[in-house]
């Protein structure tokens, strides 16, 4: 896409000055109207060395209201950026809605910045843009940002080999900004040629429908500014447009295809097989809790110096015990080393976000445990039967889900999901205890009653959840829990398994 | 207050367990009550080396629901802490209304552990506690947060000599331990009673009756375990009791003394003085802001090179002309390492904080530089005027507000302020611009003609603001700023001058 681009492209002070000014009024019309439509937009600057990214960003945003953007430059990751899955530090500054993040690079710096500059001998061109499945995954992250309502724009900007040493060379002039341009910039420049034909392929690799490439002719400051701020505009007009429509429905009934594979629900249930009757006598119970705490604590010591990172997810019926459960599992841990997640309906800033977005936030570093009590997989159970969220989107989410678990598993996260499962009876017979314990009144609401009416929707939601998001990587494991026994030993010698094999 | 604490302290098995069980309900009880009255809590846990902090921790959040609390392991600075103000990490983690913060470790860490371990060849025992400036600040950031509700529980966990060797013994015993235990822990140890001394002294200077010390007998971990909680209940207790107390008014009347110098209001305006007629012809200006706009792109360069890191502040009247003057000020700037922070009515997260938590989150890393549009003198303008803070909050404000800025000065950064001044009439003309200019309209709002109708009073507000809040470290700048062209140009040439002489 970008070997036969016109470089001489170009646009004199005087055109210039004619466009411009229409073009910024433009820009911050559409910005409020973003805002108002709830609209979250994302901008991404790649290009060459020297191609212009900082002076350019800075004259696009003089035409926005400060209130609503943020720019991010991506360098290399720092410390704590380190410790966490790759795509963490971009999740968590994906914008808000009705908000602007621009990204100054991106989560293509590995492939662009640091993958290529490391050994330009390779004969592969693809070994030189790092691991083909990074490729799939910055698609999904895209993919999911812009199903959820993102407008994601991607500019590369383009100079050629003569327009950069000229910049180079300016740059070095003056000790003021010599230092800008290290050995590796002088490299990468002598091998421009190479390297062109790479980035062709890569944004090739790159470009999807749902997030476009858009090449700058980047010799020309002034030319670029004007196809900056023209593409922008297009873009955001487009998707406004969208939202506007008379034919709204329409659009939302197409989207409703989702692709997803068939499924029937009477076929098979998982739960049905389960054998609620398995229990455990106090006596052994205490003894094995000890003994499993032991070595939990043991575990956590050899995962912290590891730098393995953990994530434990609950999830189970109202009353099935995850809350005892995570007590005992945690009661001998070193609390500087795990973390509890609590998780209910999203507040403000959460709803204003991708559903993930919530938990790639909460997502641990190297050597720690994060247990979720509940997670993600409400957009699939409770969002779903509540009707909370239509059905194209929570059957979106199934392979979704799927796809950000495999991606934390691939960065080496160890992931446990535990569903808790109890009968009708057990959970009435708990409901009931709660109610007349005073130490215990608070946990029981309205809202446990109204969910318990709703049984069969909820397990219909729970069999299909387990069917389809049982994977290789994040396998469920379902835990026998009418006995509150048998089910937090389950619980802890599964966790005793998974992490040791791990280790 | 540690050196003849009794350390045979201690509690068996039986009165252990016999206690336990009302002590967990309680806190779990007193945490929703401070939850529904939006009371925030921090507790600080400090202590020797092996003295069971993660352990007692463990055993106090076992108690307290997940929902509400946070526990922050304080280790040394990463690399991002570093580059900001020393009080950031912790500014940023004070809790919201009605949730806790648990500190292992704390803004202590730098006086017990850093300066300590380094040289204790010193003979003066201060030297080692480090500068006792250091001390002063800390007092203000705990009173500060105690003002604005929060209950600050602190304990320091106090094991013997001989406890300590026996845990350093057993963690060392076996390899899955032995790497927590350092040389400089051992010479620590060593040197237990020389530090015993210090520690003696450090306690005595940072217990204060807003943020008090606890010394938990820790050698025995049962009899900690029950002192921490009873403390923390005692504490609760008494702050709820205050919140539900009939003659609340009472407190409030007591609160209102607030320590404040007297000041005239009718003596010496600052504003009465301004030359508001500076005027800079167009040619002029036009030559003059290229010029400025090219001495700001190069110090940008140079402060960043040299790691300083700059606040710019925009206070002025309606329509003086701040956006104007930014958007002039950054022209040239490179976006990557400048970030314009428009500051308006705190939203629900924001407000459920200390006024000053939204303002140090923005605090800039070194070598960058964060300008406010509008700022936390917000506090004593319009929350003045408007009546949004009672009196003695705001009137507090001023020697929160200087004693803040001196930290921040202290630490390295720039703090430049700017106020815009411009006459009734100028900013009458400006208003009418904006309504009848299509590509302004939406700059002018119903409030903008409010806050003009009540110009005495926000002139009142601002002298006594200019005359409070002039110090040497962070001195204001009047800007005349009737005539736009000077006022830019005479907001960068201050900039310049003033960059200039701190580099």
């Amino acid at each position: 896409m970008i070997e036969n681009v016109d470089l001489s492209k170009k646009l004199d002070k005087e055109e210039y000055e004619k466009a411009m000014p229409e073009l910024q009024l433009r820009m911050g019309e559409l910005q409020r109207q973003a805002r108002d439509l709830n609209i979250p937009v994302i901008i991404v600057f790649e290009g060459w060395d020297a191609s212009g990214k900082g002076e350019l960003i800075n004259r696009l945003i003089h035409s926005l209201d400060p209130r609503g953007f943020k720019v991010y430059p991506v360098t290399a990751p720092n410390e704590e950026e380190k410790m966490r899955p790759f795509l963490w530090r971009f999740w968590i500054k994906t914008p808000a809605k009705g908000r602007i993040s621009i990204f100054e690079k991106s989560w293509y710096r590995r492939m662009l910045s640091e993958n290529m500059n490391i050994d330009l001998k390779k004969e592969d061109p693809m070994e030189l843009l790092g691991d083909i499945k990074q490729f799939e995954k910055l698609n999904y992250f895209e993919r999911d940002l812009y199903n959820n309502g993102n407008i994601i724009i991607k500019f590369f900007l383009h100079i050629s080999k003569e327009e950069q040493k000229k910049r180079f060379d300016d740059l070095e002039k003056t000790p003021l900004t010599s230092w800008i341009i290290s050995k590796v910039d002088w490299k990468v420049h002598r091998h421009y040629d190479k390297y062109l034909g790479l980035i062709d392929d890569f944004l090739e690799l790159t470009d999807t429908d749902h997030a476009p490439w858009t090449i700058v002719e980047a010799n020309n400051k002034k030319y670029a500014t004007v196809k900056i701020y023209r593409t922008i505009i297009s873009m955001m007009e487009k998707r406004i447009k969208e939202f506007n429509a008379e034919d709204i429905k329409a659009l939302k009934a197409n989207k409703q295809n989702v692709n997803i594979s068939e499924y029937d629900p009477g076929k098979d249930p998982i739960l049905n097989s389960i054998d609620l009757n398995k229990r455990l006598a106090e006596n052994d119970y205490k003894q094995k809790l000890k003994l499993c705490q032991g070595i939990i604590k043991e575990l956590q010591y050899k995962t912290y110096r590891k730098k393995l990172p953990i994530i434990v997810v609950f999830e189970g019926w109202d009353a099935a015990g995850k809350g005892g459960n995570i007590k005992r599992f945690t009661e001998e841990m070193d609390p500087r080393a795990y973390e509890v997640i609590p998780v209910s309906a999203p507040d403000g800033i959460e709803k204003n976000h991708h559903y993930l977005w919530r938990f790639w936030k909460e997502f641990p570093k190297k050597g720690y445990t994060t247990i979720f009590d509940r997670s993600w997989y409400g957009r699939v159970l409770v969002e779903r039967v509540e009707g909370l969220t239509p059905p194209e989107e929570w059957k979106r989410a199934y392979s979704e889900i799927n796809e950000m678990e495999e991606t934390i598993t691939d960065d080496g996260i160890i992931l446990i999901k535990y569903w808790l499962q109890i009968d009708r009876d057990v959970q009435l017979q708990r409901f009931k205890e709660r109610e007349t314990d005073p130490a215990k009144q608070w946990k029981i609401t309205e809202e446990d009653w109204r969910n318990r009416s709703k049984w069969d929707d909820y397990n219909a939601a729970i069999e299909e959840m387990l069917y389809r998001t049982d994977t290789k990587y994040a396998p469920w494991h379902i835990i026998e829990s009418n006995d509150k026994y048998y089910s937090r030993i389950r619980t802890m010698e599964t966790f005793i398994k998974t992490v040791e094999k791990a280790l």
